[in-house]
């Protein structure tokens, strides 16, 4: 949509080596790959030790790596934050509140040198979803679905939120959703993790706050916002109309836009690409990848707007049967390595993140005598 | 101590009417009046009002706004969170999670509406006390302490700690001591929760990600630190020696220095006369306050250092009979205003925060070749 003005826009705040973003070629690299590279060859599990650990593991490397993200289990304290409040609490302040209650069972609570951090992040990395999808089963009235450390992170995930086995198809879609959404350079939340790790607040304290940040609608919100627009919309047939309406009445176009990208946001194509797939599997209503991609070509055609990553995402996680209001919850699941890396190489050279502010308030004045004294 | 070089100091990141500093007088204003006739005139309650409202109150709204902060008791949700960890987690991830499950009993979660946001934040400041009291008292194996409402808030929080009535001057002394850390400008805890609100996520989000950042030792844990140092001399008189083994050694000397006051930090004076006060009361130490009065002057003679907020701080907070590890936690207590007014003041004329990145990673690469593939 219409650029917002964003404040410290184009303003450096750190060096990374994490995440680079080249916005007139519409190139997004995650520690120098290519992020097309990435969705087309490597899996979740690689992505997550890449953004990490600054390179791809071994073979070696990455097995000891799946074990560590094999351990889902979530404590008691947790389960019962979730299961006490699954029906009425909303998706994100569920998962602010139990992840922020994983740090009870870490045995080094509040310890910031790498191992530590490395190894809570990891933990993070492999309880976040287990929260997730817990949340999901129970506010339906249905069992949790207990982890499988024998499955890829992917399926292990759609499994706990659906209660049935996914398709390959399925696995690899939701496996490249989970890649794309892992790193964005310096996005609010991260900007926040990176603000809260400045003051060497600890792994657990630096993500809870970024999905305080995820859980802003202008966040972490977009793919939900994109998906209720094209239920609005209805079918392809009425975008066209849909879409001059909208932007007559300068009401925002969800999915379209991106204060980085001059043009095409490279994850833009391939979830498309997913979507479309998607689209004609056993029991998916084709017409959701139809607006969408009306939604593309008009919004294009009209305005000269291109797609960003939310356009097709959520029509993604529609066809993968996932409700609308867990879009956010999945981001942060998939943004929590790129977060814990953004902590790491905070705390490898840590400076405390305190800006300045200018005054535009009332002039000295003096506290008024009271009344009877 | 010598001053550390800080990320983003000096960039203004936002325009506020909230408070300003001036560094050169060492003059700390809350809307224009200053620190010092606040804390010579005005209650903890008043301060908290005019912060959030821009102006103090009529008798009549300050009585409306006592109502509001009366209302202290915890949802049951909140207090099985904190009454099943009090033995074993520590004071900040406790409050962190606890305020975090706070929101599942707000009446509009996620509202951000001005309405709604003011009213949360009179919650959030009535409830963070009996949430910090409540943790101490269990941890203690003690009974938790009701809140009372006809009580100030000074008066009612020092009850809730200690399990028993303080003295007016305790009172006084206590009230004071929040109304000085109440708001401090763009602070690391401030900025986060103005970043987190940028996204336009809810008071509470904003609050806990400011919790998070406040529990970093470097901001939150200042004073904490501070008395440990004391501690560590032992007595006034081997203060001299260990000021200068610190400072050739370079050791951070604790409660001295400010990355913005080029003076002394106006706050320093005001709990040094506390602090004074409490020292010959029943039953206190008169050795912390000497302690702190001698680091005070051995620094300025030694090294040109000059007091901060978090020299005396926790003296007071000692003599009031506060054990050192719950300092940040009271900090979060008090400072929550000044987080509030700053959602406030952010979701009038909100604008994303999101800045820049500059890479200095890997060049691009291609994924390599799997083997037999």
């Amino acid at each position: 949509m219409a650029k917002k003005s964003v404040e410290l826009s184009g303003v450096v705040v750190a060096r990374t080596e994490i995440c680079s973003i080249d916005p007139d070629q519409g190139i997004l690299r995650y520690r120098g790959y290519d992020i097309a590279d990435l969705a087309e060859n490597a899996t979740y599990e690689e992505v997550a030790y890449l953004l990490l650990e600054g390179e791809l593991p071994s073979s070696d490397q990455l097995e000891a790596f799946r074990e560590e993200l094999a351990a889902r289990e979530l404590p008691p304290a947790v389960v019962a934050i979730v299961d006490g409040r699954a029906r009425e609490a909303s998706p994100m302040e569920t998962l602010r509140t139990a992840v922020s209650a994983l740090s009870f069972d870490d045995p080094d609570e509040g310890a910031t040198d790498r191992e530590s951090e490395r190894r809570k992040a990891a933990s993070l990395i492999a309880q976040l979803p287990t929260i997730v999808a817990r949340y999901h089963r129970r506010r339906l009235g249905r069992g949790a679905v207990a982890p499988d450390p024998s499955l890829s992170y992917a399926e292990n995930f759609l499994t706990m939120l659906r209660g049935e086995a996914p398709t390959a198809e399925e696995v690899r879609a939701f496996d490249v959703a989970m890649i794309l959404h892992a790193e964005h350079e310096m996005n609010a939340s991260t900007f926040t993790a990176r603000v809260v790790a400045g003051t060497h607040a600890d792994m657990h304290s630096a993500v809870v706050a970024a999905i305080c940040a995820l859980k802003g609608p202008i966040h972490g919100g977009a793919n939900l916002a994109a998906m209720e627009m094209f239920e609005e919309f209805g079918s392809a047939d009425a975008v066209g109309d849909a879409i001059r309406g909208r932007l007559e009445a300068k009401k925002t176009l969800h999915g379209l836009g991106h204060p980085l990208y001059r043009a095409l946001d490279p994850r833009a194509p391939i979830l498309q690409a997913l979507a479309q797939q998607l689209a004609n599997e056993n029991g998916n209503e084709p017409k959701w990848y139809a607006i969408a991609e009306a939604v593309q070509r008009e919004a294009h055609e009209q305005k000269g707007l291109w797609a960003n990553v939310d356009l097709y995402g959520g029509v993604v996680y529609r066809y993968l049967g996932i409700p609308n209001d867990m879009f956010p919850a999945l981001f942060a699941c998939s943004r929590v390595v790129g977060w814990a890396a953004h902590v790491l190489e905070q705390h490898a050279d840590n400076r405390i993140i305190r800006p300045s502010a200018e005054y535009v308030g009332p002039e000295p004045r003096a506290f008024p005598v009271r009344a009877g004294s």
